[in-house]
């Protein structure tokens, strides 16, 4: 359903859509650096938020504590789950440069007595991906992968079939086409690779930028699915690097998992826009159930 | 010189080696989480101090403060330039859990004028490697490099030889040996790959433990030597994932670079024991200097 909404009626632009609203922070008055936001359920995966979702409004709230707009580095640990509701934002600004900035923050819920309960913390280096040089010496290559007309989303399934295993509010919010080489997870035949990629896009047909760069890192079905394994794989540790700002349209998101060892992995991820630039990598550690 | 002394007197063991007094790292009584240390000369390239030596320090500190004793996941964003001398350690704890707890260490030094300046700031998980489970599926494999004999170090050069530029105070705490494949930027003729191989070790011979590889993602000549690049590559931040406790013996250190765009390169690290198992993995994002 999404699908056909995105591609029928007016795509949303960034800074009026649905992510931009449900990433939306604000400045709690006489507290400086301090931010509040309701979480909004409509970024779940199960009942649980996305970790990515999460990264982007603490991301949100570090472009606006800081003097730098964009995220470079951002390194987040996730300490407990988070729930759809309110929640509290408090920045800190380690360092101001000219070209780069350092900041954290830490996002905090509400125990039944009131008490705030640390979430996920942050620390994230921001500068102006507009400011740098156009050089790119790059080895890495784009993601093999069929066009996105030839891959599968959650509202391509038969309504006779049973919902694809992790199918969740979040998947009404992306525009997500996985690669068919990486779907033997959802058809009881995994691929036994550590390997997941897609097409990526907002479903309401907002172009991608940084922020949302934090988002879409995080938003695939774990890789651990196509190694045979299956339930909750927790984000341990989650870094993004941002190297380029996305040109408009889909972006492509490569991830390989090479070692799952001791009942954790590590999920690198690549983004590649439009126009074949690795706008993003990262890497998480994750912790799975070995069966 | 540094490889003779170590193979012909007693080797050095872990909690009494240069590696151990040179990390040691001091409670300051009456300040809980709180450590003083004397940065030591021995880890400097050129004048800096190495940031892989300052990490392992941050992880003493870190594994005092929390509950438990080994880095799983450390993320550090490097704010100044660190020099040899005093230093001060304020570490805070943000979740102990039964299986893993997180805290954070900031490094400062001393201004003229007395106030504290942050060097780094670290978010770090901390577990206990010898509780993991054996489990190990894995895709990774270790890095085709000839045997140290064949490799090269800092006191291989003929003394007729120029230096090695980066040759520093560091190379006599180390035993490393770079793959030949990897060293035409000493000889004038890097090979234009993001590769650095290297066998490490600790020159006093003391095997290898979690906190020294935090050292050890940090210690080889930067990629961008061998893609034609000269001068200063400052590491903005650098996140390493611990995976097993190492085997006695020297390991095998292997770096890969596959994007340098915009001014900013990754560093892949992958560390690999005498078992042949992957014990560490970092990525760092870097600053180069583009001709």
């Amino acid at each position: 359903m999404a699908d056909a909404v995105s591609t029928q009626s007016r795509p949303a632009v960034i800074g009026d859509s649905e992510f931009d609203r449900d990433t939306a922070v604000t400045r709690r008055a006489g507290e400086p650096g301090v931010y509040d936001i309701d979480l909004s359920a409509g970024w779940t995966i199960i009942n649980a938020l996305n970790g990515g979702y999460l990264l982007a409004v603490l991301g949100r709230a570090l472009a606006d504590a800081l003097p730098h707009d964009d995220p470079f580095t951002v390194s987040a640990h996730y300490l407990t789950a988070s729930a759809p509701g309110p929640a509290v934002i408090r920045t800190d600004v380690a360092r101001s440069g000219r070209t780069l900035s350092t900041g954290q923050a830490s996002l905090f819920q509400f125990a039944e007595d009131g008490s705030e309960v640390e979430r996920i913390r942050v620390i994230a280096s921001y500068g102006d991906l507009d400011t740098l040089p156009d050089d790119v010496r790059t080895s890495a290559e784009p993601p093999v992968m069929p066009p996105a007309e030839q891959c599968f989303g959650a509202g391509d399934a038969p309504e006779s079939a049973p919902p694809v295993p992790g199918s969740s509010a979040i998947s009404d919010r992306l525009h997500l086409k996985l690669d068919p080489a990486t779907l033997g997870w959802a058809l009881g035949a995994p691929s036994g690779k550590g390997e997941m990629r897609a097409w990526f896009g907002l479903a309401d047909g907002r172009d991608m930028d940084p922020l949302s760069l934090l988002l879409a890192v995080d938003a695939l079905p774990p890789t651990a699915f196509e190694m045979g394994l299956k339930g909750w794989v927790p984000t341990v540790e989650l870094t993004v690097h941002v190297r380029c700002r996305p040109a408009p349209g889909p972006v492509r998101v490569s991830i390989t998992t090479r070692n799952l060892a001791g009942g954790f992995l590590e999920e690198d991820a690549e983004i590649w826009d439009a126009k074949d630039r690795l706008v993003a990598q990262s890497r998480q550690l994750a912790r799975v159930r070995l069966g």
